[in-house]
């Protein structure tokens, strides 16, 4: 494992806002360890296009979080990269299906259309592909002692809540919070499980664990809700506002300190 | 839960030979688990898909294995059920796709077009939800005091490599036994899966897990062969025959007795 890039020296940051390097590092954290996790090795046939489609997709906030929330709750980063991966993998599998059903659209938009590197069949079996092999990684984590199963077992659990069935029929309402379904994209459901994986996995408390949940469903949300087209800005602002501030609410149990760097996702 | 179907009084199987009654009996428990697992509900648009495709699918022999592998050991058959319903969920995910992707074939045979009941994102979305559904039964059979968390790792572990890109890439190679690709359906490879995993929630011994997949993986190998239709019919007789005799030979190390019913499906 690769020195953690959260202890990079202070010289580096030179430039960088704080925030951005905090992110940044975190992200750096989880595309090291998947590059190691996935090498392009034979068949070619079968890696290539995993790796590449691991990588092409955006980056999610959803799979940030789940290393900010474990380190709100008191754990270590280390600990919350393999369920941080996971998550990144579920993202880039819905992805990759997600762009093969627009790129089959009847009648989708002038200026819209999607450029496939692979057939759609290999599209098809790399994100089948790549789903099981997130909760392989999570599986794969467990000590020697097995004194973390159970931790991992809960976390294998709200990621398949999220990504299954229950996560497309519910968009998210059984979290507690009002979703509106025309500025979700599936993966922005990861935000809320991202969350909570992590302090699940730093060992947070029952009531921590539901608070930074819902506080990820929110940043889910406003990100939706900031990339839907459809709606007038001023609606959005208002609406985002208050998205936002029952974000922040959701942290308030938490010291000042501990959730200086997860709040700058909503804080504007 | 409803009594197992194992402890049937013996008048029930008059004029049924004790194999199929074994068997079916297998598959007839599994099935009432899946049932009450996904019921149909609401979001019907969800639910009710998911329903049909995750029992449209033919049985697999991969999920009954599970249950007789575990039996072979000397474990309860309920213990085995979860397991086995994964398999199962595997089976018909795989299958579900592999319908899509024959579907839009290029070239397709005449007289092979292949009906669909929903529509193709349909059938891509529900396929991608029932995958993380066969996980989350797992993760959440673990007992309250979570004595059997090591075996639903390991279990766990089993049905990614078998499902994921490895399995896609091996081919089985890596099980110890030559593979012939052509013959191969994505989830003939589930039956090595299945009958380890069996073994595993049975409380096997190493080499007994390692037995009994390799059975499985030549039950599933012969499955394939014999509906393979570009082969004579009489070199595949002579490769099952070779075949059959291999699997038999996994099986020698354990008592006569408790290997009656499993194996059946090697004896001619």
């Amino acid at each position: 494992r690769p020195p953690s890039a959260y202890g990079r020296p202070a010289a580096v940051l030179v430039g960088v806002t704080p925030n951005l390097s905090y992110w940044d590092s975190i992200y750096s954290d989880i595309h090291s360890h998947l590059k190691k996790a996935i090498p392009i090795r034979d068949p070619i046939s079968v890696f290539e296009p995993m790796h590449h489609l691991t990588f092409s997709p955006p980056k999610t906030t959803a799979s940030a979080l789940c290393v900010a929330a474990c380190e709100v709750v008191g754990g270590n980063r280390e600990d919350a990269i393999v369920a941080a991966s996971a998550i990144h993998l579920m993202h880039a599998a819905i992805y990759i299906h997600d762009h093969l059903l627009l790129s089959d659209r009847v009648g989708s938009e002038p200026g819209s259309e999607i450029s496939h590197r692979f057939g759609s069949n290999i599209e098809l079996l790399t994100g089948d592909g790549i789903m099981p092999f997130g909760f392989e990684l999570l599986a794969g984590s467990v000590t020697v002692a097995g004194d973390n199963c159970e931790k991992i077992l809960k976390v294998i659990i709200e990621i398949t809540k999220a990504v299954g069935a229950e996560g497309m029929a519910s968009g998210g309402e059984d979290d507690g919070v009002e979703y509106d379904r025309s500025s979700g994209q599936p993966s922005r459901q990861l935000h809320g499980c991202g969350a909570a994986c992590g302090a699940i996995i730093g060992g947070g408390t029952a009531v921590e664990i539901e608070r930074l949940k819902r506080y990820g469903v929110y940043v889910g949300k406003v990100q939706g809700l900031l990339s839907e087209k459809r709606k007038s800005e001023g609606a959005k602002m208002e609406l985002a506002e208050k998205w936002r501030a029952l974000g922040m609410k959701e942290l308030e149990c938490f010291d000042c300190e501990k959730i200086e760097q997860i709040s700058t996702l909503l804080r504007v």
